[in-house]
């Protein structure tokens, strides 16, 4: 029976899962593929840790080079996470021939672009599916299930630490302060939790879903990216009101003439989405994924956008993948970006300005005459027409929080009569800005 | 560039939709594969009405047999229909040494156990996706994204009909017949309905769907199927009443021991979902399947189920996986039932009778002393408890609902419980059961 060799970088949370799979699961994976798949080695640099595991038969290192270099090695896993040296022991993974499966959402954001051309030289994979939502298998149904269409949108709940604070936020009309210190002891937010409630970890998982979207190439740098810190408890409950949910969504779509992509739009930021979408639904650490096509129209993919087990599962689907394909098809499978290396473009990211959205303004004024009319005339002047306007009960402050849903307009006008607003004497310099997105399904 | 040369029995809606993309979306499609998917010729009885596209290059024939034999034809899509004559021109395109796919679940769920060695012995694919689920690729997701999973359920909304009429019953508060008629006249269900409301459709999809999931035979005559047609106005605000939404769903669960399957459970019924869970969320004529792995977790696959543009979506995604393996790369992509035929094992259906859940009990009694004392005592006889007990107001017809919901317990024995309520005289034969699923996600 032909063999696949695995070796493993890293025995962390994913990594011991990974390989509970490839030991526990054996017989299973070769009832499916009609190959074997064996884990030769594996390198960690903390060996005294028990695993749990029985790893008879596989070579254990302290020293990943151990493994990128080996003969007997036909395709690493990299779960070291981060930048370095997860990119130095990819590369060289590469270049010694090896297949290569990753987790690393950061590695691929950052340098997926020096790394996909090398593989595809030399008739190698890369599966990175587990770097995006988790177990939910998305870049496969995006890069294979929905390759008949022309990508119309994609929105994301990709970060399950987001999710989890704004779903306990809302259950329990808590703020984000409170929420954040139980969920750093819960252990669903890091100690420094600046990646995931900032947004970038949610935007580097876009910038990878929106190049295999549009064929374009990642541009991760270029997300506009807003994260959750400043939400309170009464906008929350502003947005139910009105009829809506505050999700952090990865939002991305093409714009140009004719099916042709010539500027790509990406944006991270907390989003209004109506009550009764599915997307809504999407509670605690789950996350979700809506792609939406020409041709298929709305798809969304549900399910664990992290953990060991979960996130295993997809890496070692992205392993078996490569399986199928061993040792004389691999060049037969669907490219790792969706597109061929060859027709991959360069497109560039529509400036945050030119984008379109419908807004929720929530201000805090002073408790005085004319002011709600003052506000209202400048969105008149730069055209921004309301679709509702709420005065909420006076704060603690003495200052009266207004919520504002308005229609669509585009972002530079609205900074623009943003900055007038808070020019005026009557408005703390507090405002918060939301968008809103009504085509969820 | 290497092309795959396409032949396409069927230009009716959903052939259409494939000629359509393969017309249309020509240049994304090599520009994905590195390939080209060429249309060569389609055949149709009715050659007369026009389709809205542009056939220049394509032979256009009224006979089958011009392609399912044509030397310059690689791929066959089958969009007839039915069991007949498809299934003669499938195998007549598997024995010419032609790739097969098929939106066709009637003759996948039938004689899939007949094509699938054919097409292995010959080094042949057949593609299905479209057959389960319309636009969704539900069948890649089961199959290769989450290959390295022992899966533990199948949940699933695969009938739109159905869909539709229940979404409209609640929301009206209307009964069957009345929403049937609206469907009817809209398009949304057949002249004559069987085949969609009394959940033989659901029952197709789900035998496919079961085989995938736990690498055994096809066993469609064996699900147990219940439809719509009995649920009234007040079945359904009863349910609501509760915290719960009444889907038709297709279940499928594996038994045995140590992972080894020795028993699989299918069933198609109106089903109790909580209110709260994604797939009480999915409306109208949208389908969703749930799958649940022993490491991924619960995941969930949601869009259109039926309709040209997204089932012909799903029909190019099989053509373009085809594509990327072809020529010689085909016997490295995952086999269409993700278990390679050789390891696929005829698994016994679980009898219905040896099925557990919980259950909603809809009585309709005469509004005397004592009847709910002798329903109640009945069911403590079989050991089955309650949960709730509602008695509703009066009918016209003088008699008085009384709503039951039960902890868990036998097919068997509540049929046997059952079986002793209607023989009550103060119970009119009219019981409707329905069964309980609290594990959707």
């Amino acid at each position: 029976m032909t063999e696949l060799r695995v070796g493993l970088l890293g025995l962390g949370t994913i990594g011991t899962g990974v390989a509970r799979i490839l030991i526990e699961q054996r017989d299973l994976i070769s009832r499916r593929l009609g190959k074997e798949v064996r884990l030769v080695a594996a390198a960690d640099r903390d060996l005294n840790r028990d695993r749990g595991l029985d790893f008879t038969g596989v070579r254990i290192s302290d020293d990943a080079n151990d493994i990128v270099a080996a003969d007997d090695i036909d395709l690493v896993v990299e779960l070291i996470g981060g930048y370095e040296p997860a990119r130095t022991f990819v590369s060289a993974a590469l270049a010694n021939g090896k297949h290569v499966v990753t987790a690393n959402k950061a590695l691929i954001a950052k340098h997926g672009e020096e790394l996909f051309p090398v593989a595809a030289d030399k008739g190698l994979q890369i599966g990175f599916e587990a770097a995006v939502g988790g177990g939910i298998p998305c870049m496969k149904a995006l890069r294979e299930g929905l390759a008949a269409n022309a990508i119309e949108s994609v929105y994301g709940i990709l970060n399950g630490t987001c999710n989890f604070i704004l779903t306990k936020m809302e259950n329990e009309g808590a703020d984000y302060a409170d929420v954040l210190k139980e969920a750093q002891a819960l252990g669903y937010a890091e100690a420094d939790p600046t990646f995931d409630v900032e947004g970038i970890d949610t935007a580097q998982k876009l910038s990878i879903l929106a190049a295999m979207a549009f064929g374009s190439k990642i541009r991760f740098e270029e997300v506009f990216t807003e994260g959750i810190s400043r939400i309170t408890a009464t906008d929350i409950q502003a947005a139910n009101e009105l009829g809506y949910r505050i999700k952090l969504l990865g939002i991305a779509k093409p714009h140009g003439d004719n099916g042709d992509v010539d500027a790509v739009e990406m944006r991270v930021h907390p989003t209004l989405v109506p009550l009764s979408s599915q997307m809504a639904q999407v509670s605690d650490s789950y996350n979700a994924v809506q792609i939406s096509g020409d041709y298929v129209e709305h798809t969304m993919y549900f399910g664990r956008g992290a953990g060991e087990r979960p996130t295993a599962s997809a890496v070692v689907a992205d392993i078996m993948d490569i399986a199928s394909g061993f040792p004389d098809g691999i060049a037969h499978l669907a490219p790792p970006m969706g597109f061929v290396e060859a027709s991959r473009r360069d497109i560039a990211t529509m400036p945050m300005a030119d984008t379109e959205c419908e807004y929720f303004i929530r201000l805090m004024v002073k408790d005085q005459p004319g002011v709600i009319a003052s506000v209202t005339s400048i969105l008149a002047d730069h055209r921004i027409s309301l679709e509702a306007l709420t005065q909420k009960e006076r704060h603690a402050s003495h200052n009266v929080p207004i919520i504002m849903l308005t229609h669509e307009t585009t972002e530079g006008n609205m900074q623009a009569a943003i900055s007038r607003i808070i020019g005026l004497e009557a408005v703390e310099d507090d405002v918060l800005i939301l968008r809103k997105e009504s085509a969820v399904a």
